[in-house]
């Protein structure tokens, strides 16, 4: 064993997913290279390394293309928000008390109104879009931004999960009638879904938040919820339907064919970095992490294996097959370094979560074949030289469509019944997942649940597919018994 | 005239470029939709509108192509960076005094130690790279964030020239050697120049800034600078090699083969928005935005001409050309709308600064023709429909070319010699621009002519280039007589 081997058993990851799914998340985290710790001081700060900057940039690239297909044009607002704008928002939201960083000093001045470091933009954005909305012909009016949001609040860091500053994208929108709105509130919750589902193979549910959950002012806000491998569910994305609240609040209105001056509805719609946590989550396992071949930095890598007296028909046949790879637009990165041995890579690239791994030793190329191995479960295969791009491509393919089916596997075994209050905790208590249960729409009922057993109401269906909604049943809620009017999907969050 | 044109006075740009400068350029820039000022309370900051954001995605995709092509890769670091952090800076640099934004409070907390916002992140990136770099195998290490940063400088807003935040990239990279470290910092400067010349169509002057103008502990602080039309000159992006003041100070140290211990050897180089604002101000016209096709959001616009009688088939025909410039992947617009008249429509995409029009009228229908007109100096042919995505192309880049040898002329007739300080005084008095003269390389020198004429030494050559820095010459300098050491380029500066 080289003296670099030693530090194999360093490297690799040391806690259990099933046992310990909080420290060996935060172990992956740092050992695949995703992301430092913030500076002292700085708690709740981290550092994105250049491998999950990558995955950002491959959820920005899929978004950011939906959007612009869909009418979107990108901006970029101030980060600053003067504290007087964000009280405006006092108007639509009883209590707002906004938990944000403050900038209070230019240089060696104070200054006369100090500025909020942006927790979400609304209040700065809105009033512009009240500027240069003037008739129906400037709607809809539709801008985003890619930036970073600080929201202080004082909890335990998690990398992607819980940090105080985290990069996102805010889609902030202006219709002509409540009903554009809604469209393109639902449009978006549908590109968030596909994010989810086709890029980071995560299925999830859809539904809205109840109404006390709500994103302050708006009518209705709605959900992608993705169940964890730790039955814990995240909000993966939401989109709002705003209503005209804010557009009475800052005043957006629009002359319409006839000129009479009307109300603006909008929307707002984000999806932040807490998608890579719940990729890191979903997938990775105690080898490290995994990815699926659609965002992976690197789809292949080839670990050519040779001797002294084999090492250069190895290598040749080898590069010729990367090389072909590449040509094919395939990320295939070929490891031929030799301080390293052959078990170091293979643990290295499990580590970070390469997807489809080629072994090339003498005998693949004597028999004109390559050793596939797929990261996920380890399943070894042998395919001929020929058309190895193809091959590849259809083992990228089956490598996401594993990892999709177990990822759907779980959510689909995770979604319960219950109609009373010990079969909502015991169910919860003894599985997590989701619990499915009739509710009469009262906050009450869903802070007792919480009170107990941490679970909270993370989603209900929207309202036309809640059998519950019209009036004609006998349920009852789980909780206090009254009539039932929602269908509630209780589970413990992130 | 219909109602909506009543508003094309309003519309157009009002000031002259000639003679009024800067409120044309603000005209420009309100008036062409680019971007709006900040909210009040907020001076010094700017609304970035889509049509400007879109020509900062190009220059973004131009220069992160260029970056990952040659061994970048993306990372992202906190906005904020603690005092203490910022502090060690002054052990580098005398007199180190940040004019920062400062976030003293979290939610209703008064914080232990104060944050900055990010003025630029070398005393938060370089203690990382410190623990990334263990040994020679993990050099070169590079790592680029496009991010915004802030600087708290009271003077008055120019957008995209002067703001209080700006967006840039800013790329940190380590290497073993000074050799590795310079071919770094010259390797980037290309870059700029790429993104300046055959992106924005902006020649530019490499050089680097006098020793006492260098970035704050670097090396050298290499330059790229643009003349604008006014005289005056933009430092278009730097470029700095900061030699092991960095590594010492953050402790960068890597074990080379023979295991032992080594500084490395620092880089860090941005490019900020400000290059948009020489685009404006180096292209545009009394008419208003001129861009030039490679970064115009739309690069042909197509004005259909009809009367009822006509409408169908000019319409038909027009949208048959606009399908096939889209297919052969120009950035084209079909100005279709049936409210606004063609004079209109020509001011509008004038003012948009949109490269080529196609006007498509009966008579060009009839003949199977294009009558297709350049924006910069409204130079009108004819040609054929038949190849018309060719065509459009080859007028693309005709415009290109005038645009990019407007600029150049420019430049050229715009660097002067003198040898004597009323020559310095006087030439750029009366003409502006850049002059060349012999200098001892003292400081007192240069405040001489500020002081009196408010020009400052932009650039001297590099030292390779630069005929004064060896001894053998009897040239002085050009204000205190002393015996001359280098070439300084005087210019009044944005
Ligand atoms: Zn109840
Ligand atoms: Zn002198």
């Amino acid at each position: 064993m080289s003296e670099d081997d030693g530090a194999e058993q360093e490297l690799g990851v040391t806690k259990s997913k099933e046992y310990e799914t909080g420290e060996w998340y935060a172990e992956v985290v740092q050992k695949a290279g995703l992301a430092n710790y913030g500076p002292e001081g700085m708690s709740g700060f981290i550092v994105t390394r250049p491998r999950a900057y990558a995955l950002w940039e491959r959820v920005q690239g899929f978004l950011d293309a939906k959007f612009k297909d869909t009418g979107v044009q990108n901006a970029y607002f101030p980060m600053f928000i003067p504290e007087s704008y964000l009280e405006r928002e006092k108007d639509i939201v009883e209590g707002f008390d906004p938990e944000v960083a403050w900038v209070t000093h230019g240089g060696h001045e104070e200054l006369e109104e100090r500025l909020a470091v942006r927790p979400t933009s609304e209040s700065i954005i809105t009033p512009y879009i009240s500027q240069w909305v003037r008739s129906h012909r400037d709607l809809p009016l539709r801008v985003n931004q890619w930036c970073s949001v600080v929201r202080w609040e004082a909890t335990e860091t998690k990398p992607f999960f819980r940090t105080k500053e985290f990069l996102w994208q805010e889609g902030h929108t202006a219709h002509e009638t409540g009903e554009d709105a809604w469209e393109e509130t639902m449009l978006r919750l549908d590109q968030y879904e596909s994010a989810y589902e086709e890029l980071l193979g995560i299925p999830v549910l859809r539904g809205q938040k109840p109404d006390h959950d709500k994103f302050p002012g708006a009518d209705t806000t709605t959900t992608v919820e993705a169940l964890m491998p730790d039955g814990k569910s995240v909000q993966g994305a939401t989109s709002h339907h705003l209503g005209t609240s804010f557009a009475e609040a800052f005043d957006i209105t629009y002359s319409d064919e006839d000129e009479e001056e009307n109300l603006a509805h909008t929307t707002s719609w984000g999806f932040s970095w807490r998608a890579l946590g719940a990729l890191i989550m979903t997938h990775s396992d105690d080898q490290g992490l995994v990815l699926p071949p659609t965002v992976a930095p690197e789809q292949v890598v080839v670990v050519p294996i040779w001797q002294s007296d084999t090492q250069e028909e190895v290598l040749s046949y080898a590069e010729g097959i990367a090389e072909e790879l590449e040509e094919a637009g395939i990320r295939v990165e070929l490891d031929d370094r030799d301080t390293r041995n052959p078990g170091f890579k293979f643990n290295e690239h499990e580590l970070n979560g390469v997807p489809v791994r080629f072994e090339i030793g003498p005998h693949e190329v004597d028999d004109r074949e390559v050793t596939v191995v797929h990261r996920p479960d380890g399943e070894q295969v042998t395919v001929d030289r020929e058309g190895i791009a193809d091959a590849a491509q259809v083992h990228l393919d089956e490598v996401f469509a594993k990892l999709y089916a177990a990822a759907e596997e779980n959510l689909e075994g995770e979604v319960r019944e219950a109609d009373d209050r010990a079969g909502i905790l015991g169910t919860i208590g003894q599985h997590g997942g989701y619990v499915k249960a009739p509710w009469c729409g009262d906050e009450a009922c869903e802070d007792e649940i919480k009170e107990q057993i941490a679970a909270e109401i993370v989603m209900v269906p929207f309202e036309e597919d809640d059998d519950l909604r019209n009036e004609d049943h006998d349920e009852t809620c789980a909780i206090c018994g009254e009539g039932a009017r929602r269908t509630a999907y209780f589970a413990k969050a992130y």
